[in-house]
């Protein structure tokens, strides 16, 4: 397919979510037409020191606004929505979700401001929307978060199948399951390339059905009739949400939601109609007090161990109305995402000492397809071109493995990067150029303020301390007026190295008399001289590498 | 039993090793006499930034110095022998080991100039020492290292049974299986209290022996015939070792053993009868270059992600002998220790980046007993009192569960915290005492000198940087001869924020401006200005919370 331009086909081009987990956005477009995939934000690596978010770079979307026909959002998830706010503060572009979906992304643009100036379009389920050249088509699915969608994206090239997140759940706890069949039509018309989620790509078989945890949890209620039971879960899990209170209910028990967050989403999903919750069950955690131990749940945040999430500051006793006592049952209703292992360990060591009895397995399931759901989607779209997506490497390379077994040619398997244009014709996918993309790093206000400059003195700050030498010199004659004076922080605790603070003063002190004994004037050479003489000091003594800072002042004497 | 100086049993108390892993070192006590099982190390936790390990604070032992008769180690791994090196500068003890344990501790004291001034004597399994007022068994167990040891201690209020870390391997690569039918006589003469190991006591089950690992070796040695192969395991699992060893003579191809830990470790097994290499399988670093891939299996450290281990330097391309090429086949033959997850799954990733085949499953096992070996060791000693030891909290409390269902009495069941004093009789036991206990952090040379006011210090700094605010006054009239400068360093990148500095320091100039025309001349309160027109200006402008510090230099003008 040649067109005007010399443009051969559609472009994809991912401004980030590909190498690592979150920040999900990805660009289609096509002449003049640009749609955009998710806008979500990543949260901070551990070597981000200090940064609060990660969002997208969208030099090229603000190069290219008036192309851009809006956001097409998958689910609500922060790694698909979080970075809206600060993408719409900078284009102006609507947004089209689905019904709860919206609702979510709706109370964040509502906490900046946003919500007025952002226009909205709630789109059901099966139905379609043209933007620009694109027909955009909503599929449902099921993930952990209700209302999911995939895409099918009619392109002048072909049609794009976009699963968003999803796995297959044949008997979901709301609504309908995902709609196979669908994938399947296309499949018959001929899909161009399928876009599927990567992230459980390397767990062979199928995962089970959210309904499979209401059992587990109808369990252990019964087993633990007598106490208190707190649950932990994801505050975007309606349905797991959904589930733990049919099960209070069904045991006489009160239902008390604690967690900013969980309040937030069980909040919009009970307006929404996306949760049942029976009259008289939901109460006040002040009305805690009127009801036994035995006669209550407590559904929180905090199953990834996030220091500031309500059930850690109930294990670490700093929760202002919720003590865990001897003998609550706490259950963690999740999994540890990589990285929060031991997070969640040791909440669970503090909630032990406590006297409370932890249960932490059995009470969840994923919400993204293993392997042979993977290879369903494939064997029911038969796509040309398998594009992975949302993943690390690693499961981008194993998706693309299962890509192979369903029978898609080796060479029509891509792994993009973040920021490639891949141009995707009837014939041939290629990737021809590359934009600028990646992450932002987000720092209290300042969005791309902090850099790896910054992170750099971080790095080295939060392992060895600094030592600031100060000293005033004379304008003219260079003669030390004052100091050097030496301040350290982060090094030692002085009190206790009186000895060693006050012999480097004197290293620093003789090494600088010799330096301006020689005339030396160049306040670069002295300071140079400053943490020669220091930093071999220093180590020789401590074998460690503080920060030197050396600081002249002059004045006129 | 009661005994003169009213002391009713044998003291146990654990300087360090419970509540997290890491730092094994108990004393048991019994009038003029105390033997010391274990010396271990820890290494730091997230919140200890910049600290290079943890040693165990041993104040109680340099105030009984005249009691102790010695050191018995149970294995060669650092959470048991590492703080040795740190322990003996400070009191001069024998050490008892078995003879790869003591290979494995003479190594490194010679690499601190201690061998010489340190007793030494190697014990055999089946064999007892007499120190003091106690007998020490040594009974063979299995373990992820060779030559590891129980100890049956004969103590006057009756014997005590401490597993040190094992498993039951019934099909060990080297040597014997574990002893059971000592720990069974044992039991049938009448023991008073196990300390068995605790952390697998949540995992169900058996732990696999050694031995499937060998054969999940052979089988993907034969799968990847074509490849470069590339082992990642522990340095100290020379069992492990010797199977992949086996497997690659069998394949005909050649061995480097890679990474300065693993080459020690292999050098003094081998030296002593350990691991047994076949004639001309070992090749040097240098020589790999004569061999085509195929012919090469390179053993290296790294498995656990850790930034500085080979696997992770040829991950990164730092690595100044190994590159990863396409092609290459790398082996995880490990778990990520918890908390490391992220960390391995980082360097699995930029593995598959350079083109390499990633087999992270099924070619490692556990070293520690599941819950039915667990069971096993009390159906066979049925002991009295039950004192789980190694392991987080959680693994001692689920141990505490699985004595309760092998019979021992719940009130007997004791979960010490460190630097308690438990004293044990025949009919009784009770925490008695609390002694001063606990880790101390080392960074560099330095030892104990890094405490929580330095690390809150690294911790702000780590988070958002410091801003330091000098300036010279008149030592008579407190004018401002020079500043306030403003210097700042992880803050922000003060190019591209030149405005909000130079801003920043017109607050604090008209802050001080208004101070000192007030005659203000207290240096606090100067300081305290400054902090606090700072602070309110940094926060209202990027909601951040830098440190701040003020450095003020006096002058005679």
């Amino acid at each position: 397919m040649k067109t005007k331009n010399n443009q051969t086909g559609v472009k994809i081009i991912p401004l980030g979510g590909l190498e690592q987990i979150g920040m999900n956005i990805t660009c289609f477009e096509y002449q003049d037409s640009i749609i955009i995939v998710d806008c979500g934000l990543a949260f901070p690596t551990d070597d981000m020191l200090g940064i609060d978010l990660v969002v997208p770079d969208i030099t090229y979307l603000k190069e290219n606004i008036q192309k851009i026909k809006g956001f097409i959002i998958t689910h609500g998830h922060e790694d698909h929505i979080g970075a809206l706010p600060y993408v719409l503060r900078e284009i102006q572009v609507p947004i089209y979700a689905t019904k709860l979906t919206m609702g979510i992304i709706e109370h964040k643009l509502k906490e900046h401001n946003l919500v007025k100036a952002t226009k909205r379009k709630v789109i059901k389920h099966g139905q379609s929307i043209n933007l620009g050249c694109f027909r955009i088509e909503f599929i449902k699915t099921n993930h952990s978060i209700a209302d999911a969608t995939a895409l099918a994206i009619y392109t002048p090239a072909g049609i794009i199948v976009h699963t968003g997140d999803f796995k297959i759940d044949y008997t979901p706890v709301f609504g309908e399951r995902i709609d196979l069949q669908r994938f399947a039509e296309l499949g018959k018309k001929g899909v161009l390339a399928l876009m599927a989620d990567s992230t459980n790509a390397e767990r062979p078989g199928f995962t089970q059905s959210e309904r499979v945890v209401g059992k587990a949890f109808d369990h252990i209620f019964n087993e633990h009739r007598d106490s208190r039971i707190i649950v932990a879960t994801f505050a975007s899990n309606v349905d797991r949400v959904q589930q733990i209170i049919n099960t209070a209910y069904k045991y006489g028990r009160k239902v008390i939601i604690e967690g900013r967050s969980m309040v937030n989403i069980i909040t919009i999903a009970q307006e929404l109609g996306y949760i049942q919750i029976p009259d008289n069950t939901l109460i006040d955690i002040e009305s805690m007090k009127n009801y036994t131990p035995e006669k209550i749940v407590l559904i929180t945040t905090g199953s990834q161990g996030e220091t500031m999430a309500a059930l850690s500051r109930m294990a670490a006793s700093v929760h202002r109305k919720v003590s865990i006592n001897p003998g609550d049952t706490v259950i963690f209703s999740s999994n540890p995402i990589p990285g929060n292992e031991k997070a969640v360990s040791n909440v669970i060591n503090e909630l032990y000492r406590k006297g409370a009895d932890v249960i932490f397995q059995d009470t969840h399931v994923s919400g993204h397809a293993c392997q042979e759901e993977i290879k369903l989607i494939y064997a029911l779209t038969q796509p040309k071109f398998a594009i992975p997506v949302h993943g690390e490497y690693r499961h981008l390379k194993a998706h693309a493995g299962l890509a192979k077994t369903m029978g898609v040619n080796k060479e029509n398997i891509i792994i993009m990067k973040t920021g490639d244009i891949l141009e995707l014709s009837e014939n041939e996918a290629k990737v021809t150029g590359h934009v600028q993309a990646g992450g932002i790093m987000v720092d209290g206000l300042g969005i791309g303020d902090v850099g790896n400059i910054v992170l750099r003195d971080r790095q080295l700050l939060s392992q060895n301390g600094l030592i600031i030498v100060v000293m005033t010199l004379d304008r003219y004659t260079n003669q030390i007026l004052s100091g050097p004076d030496i301040v350290s922080r982060g090094f030692v605790y002085v009190r206790e190295s009186e000895d060693l603070m006050e012999e480097a003063r004197r290293v620093v002190s003789s090494a600088l008399d010799a330096c301006l004994s020689k005339r030396c004037s160049d306040w670069g050479k002295i300071k140079n001289v400053v943490r020669e003489s220091l930093g071999d000091f220093i180590w020789k003594q401590t074998k460690r590498n503080p920060m030197i800072l050396p600081i002249i002042m002059e004045v006129d004497a």
